[in-house]
């Protein structure tokens, strides 16, 4: 079988699982405070160029959205996103679960417009009834999107400036940092220190076993946040797991090797696809690309390979999702390529 | 001033306060055991003629809507309902509040599709992902709609076979039930206890101070509903309050003789801005009258005449609502041709 | 049969329902922007002699309490009291519910002691785990407490104290504050604003049919507390219900008038208690005398009167409350000690 | 420094690592639909010696218990513990989070009776008011208890017994659940499936890097357990990184063996703490020693060992807890003894 199927069908990357191997027999202080989590900590902040950065080791995607979400909210208060965004869907209503409610505007390829932004708030803080309804107090967007598109700094700085203007948070899900910002011409992590209030680091997909890496930009962590953690059940009691990972990831460059190899391997993946005749069906410049098949087909294609049904694309052919990550290795695309 | 901003800008219907009047000394029994809440449920049940009916007063709208959600809900299902429903919009997240997802589908005129709600249940239930999702367990619609617009019977009927079909509760928000009934050709309360799970009866907008009267329609009354009132700080101590005005509304018919007075005017209403040459936004059979009207137009006629401004319909126009109820008089429209 | 159940068996007072039918006819504004709500704001404000001063209004404890707790918390805080208050049992996890612990120090005949709130947070303060419980947020007491006892000035002045110490807001609840008043030697409005953050004086069992008056004492209200009520369901559409109730209970000191009435046959009724050889089991100075019965006695008493168990004293005796009120009359005095 | 702090300092055991490492490279399903999870779940129905166990890998103990308990209750129930419940205190209202009241009963070093319970329960039937409380839904006990203590097989037969009477969940906390076995003289896991409805076999503490294993001991998992679990944050991408453990764990015996390790230590370092002198604080036949040292003692000991402050025994002497673990080694005995 060759796996297309998504970016954490692997284990750690082995630099990952080295670092855990040979720091397994140490004895550290608990809950993130041993000095592999302070470590990685300040790798990051040096990487982000960005010392009033405060960084915090979380499990995965959905429980760090629910906890950066519920943590900066009060009570009252929204977060907006697009249609398309994970937190809308696929995570079995983690947020609301907080008692916070998602507002998702229309989304464009999977990405927020500032325009419609915009719209939207200079809707809502001239309309007179808006007292009735949750208060917008943040805005979520993924980067890349959940279907593969990448905002350019000037789409990010744009949807900032909106934040800004009306007071609201500006938080990025960076399930895939890696692979954006291998594929992105122009957003590297200090930049996005500059341009948003809290972002995240995804490790799960980007070669470690668990772990996302949030960054709040300047020293706007919210009051114990710690407890907040805790109140979600997304404290470790042995914290190194995490810190010693992202130690790992963020030595050497890792971290960005690995996924610029994840984006090679996505664009010669594109170019074979293309090659064969089929069409994409969103034009994706990151490690998820998702292409139309005929349904007859994807029933031959998936004895040999392992990928996604996105969905159906007429009655004939279906939207099917392949994607790279750090472990793709040119056998595999040319197993593939073979397959297709 | 005219008032057409609302059927909650007056007091009581005479007959409710004079209820409420002629009780007032009595000493009952409290938390709606009370001999006048008990009368108001079999006047109810009898109205409804549902013998299985289970009848709960709370005190208005946004509170009924949460409390009922929460108490047919498991912890991680969702609401189903339409991207216009009360529970999408205007309750300041009150059922996310208690934990729960509302999952907004496209609305036509206000109402849900019960094609739309179909394919999406079929989606729901075949796509390999949905473990990851909050699970559809309930369909909310309103009768009438947000946009005044009504369900036929076959339209609720066709909502209602979905529901069963896929095991989702069926409610229906009625804060205007007695407009719709009044409107309606072919649904009555006997009807609705036959075609859904659960309702409300709106008193707040049709005659009453405040309450509803929550129906189960078929002994489904969810366990401890008592309590899950009483944690939704919607336990009246005295529960006559509501008990007493239900008693009056459902004397002697008069819910729905009052009801159908606020039709009669809002007709009257209709044909005067239609003749006027106004453009309806809408096509409303119910007390809720929705029309453009030029900006210009609207900066005059709101020195004379209370009405609420929707939104914009264009840069030069404003779609404006106009609402009678059972208060509305013939001298108000009257005072209304005038001014428009 | 005569009535010592509760404070809330008995319709509004008559001044009150008068005021609701004399002011029926009117056309208002909604959700509390009424002319009588706003009168009633100021009427209160001066009662409490406090221009700073913000009031809103309830239609329960319950309600008030859970709204307020929430609405002042972060996520994450926790409201402390003690083992009795209203809000750690009786409240069918209302607190909880918007996802709030409530942490409950032992009682000292209902009342919390400063000293032992002191002793909790200097340990919370000191000790190093306490990043892992929940951060307490607000001190919560009852005036008159659940058991009817009173606190005095001086008692309460150090719970202020204390909460200002650690940075604490201090709630107080009221819904029999009336009878604390009347009972109080040394506690007035004026005085207890300058003494809390914030409390609530009870309409529902001292006159009203429904309705809280809540009083944020410094210009402290949370922000967007109008939406937040709304959240919880307990925005009124007709604000004017609990308004025009409000102006009439603070129209020509009625309200504290009628709280002393019930005082005078509270004190009237533990006389003829104690003079009937009956043991108190508690000294209460206000409305609520709580009283050892042989059992075989509540059980003839009970043919006559109605009172409450409040729970097995011992296993030949019973603790019943018997319950004065405004509503109480020199005849049912009378008629109770025949009865007793 | 010599660690007897927690047993949460060490990294994953030998055995653990190794596995973690041998299986890397291979690509698996996700979720925790891989073979390695399949295979430990199915060594613990086997160690369980219960054909109808479900079992399911979360990360840490808060998780667990808030994700449990959310699960088997309704929203308006409570969960019943004693007040050194680790729920009650040390979980920063995780439960509480979840809308649910956490009700706590004396405990009796650590601790709850079945007496107890079944007196509470007695009087929650049987009392007229209770419709107004949160409704018990479930029993949390820990096993061992927070305090070291262990429950006899009596003892927790009896609560099981109190639990079927009144229809509630009964739920065991085994975060140290190795260390519970192995001290135990007349508890199993197979017996502990007879005996309650819940239970978890702690990973975190007894040799994992994280993970706890939920066993629901007689196919009552909750509907859409999995759902459930997404919705608290808790659903690992990588949930081989659970399964991998597990199955090591249950290995040859991995699990208990390195468990009763942890007792030698612990027994041994009590004999020294009497040996030398000290007062234990309780008696515990577990990995956790609790004892009273005089706090001049304390400053000097803890230049050299690391142990935790468990609070002030009176003014001059403080409570101190030692804690063992698989890893403790006679090394690190010998070095305390020295220091001691």
């Amino acid at each position: 079988m060759i796996y297309f199927e998504s970016d954490y069908n692997n284990g750690a990357h082995p630099m990952v699982i080295e670092h855990l191997v040979r720091t397994n027999d140490e004895i550290t202080q608990t809950y993130g405070f041993d000095s592999y989590s302070q470590t990685a900590k300040e790798k990051i902040k040096q990487a982000c160029n960005c010392p009033d950065a405060q960084v915090f080791f979380l499990t995965g995607g959905t429980q760090t959205n629910a906890t950066v979400i519920d943590g900066m909210l009060q009570s009252y208060e929204a977060v907006v996103t697009v249609e398309t965004g994970h937190i809308s869907i696929h995570e079995a209503g983690a947020v609301e679960a907080s008692g916070h409610k998602v507002i998702a505007l229309k989304d464009h390829d999977g990405k927020l417009l500032a325009a419609d932004l915009r719209a939207y708030m200079d809707w809502f803080v001239n309309d007179e009834s808006t007292e009735h309804l949750a208060q917008p107090g943040m805005v979520y967007i993924s980067f890349p999107t959940e279907l593969g598109t990448l905002y350019s700094a000037n789409e990010i700085a744009d949807i900032h400036q909106v934040c800004q203007d009306f007071g609201l948070h500006f938080f990025i899900d960076g399930a895939r940092m890696g692979y954006g910002l291998a594929a992105s011409t122009d957003i590297t992590l200090p930049w996005l220190c500059q341009h948003c209030d809290v972002f995240y680091i995804g490790g799960t997909k980007v070669g470690a076993l668990c772990g996302e890496a949030v960054v709040f930009t300047h020293q706007n962590v919210p009051k114990h946040f710690f407890t907040i953690i805790k109140r979600h059940g997304a404290l470790l009691a042995k914290g190194r797991l995490t810190g010693v990972q992202f130690d790992a990831l963020f030595s050497d460059n890792l971290y960005l090797r690995i996924s610029r190899h994840a984006i090679d391997m996505a664009m010669r993946l594109k170019e074979m696809l293309k090659n064969k005749g089929y069409q994409l069906y969103i034009d994706s410049p990151t490690n998820q690309q998702f292409v139309v098949i005929p349904n007859k087909k994807v029933k031959t294609l998936e004895k040999k390979v392992c990928f996604t049904h996105w969905g159906p694309y007429d009655q004939d052919n279906m939207i099917c999702r392949f994607v790279t990550s750090w472990a793709t290795t040119d056998a595999d695309l040319d197993a593939l390529k073979k397959a297709l």
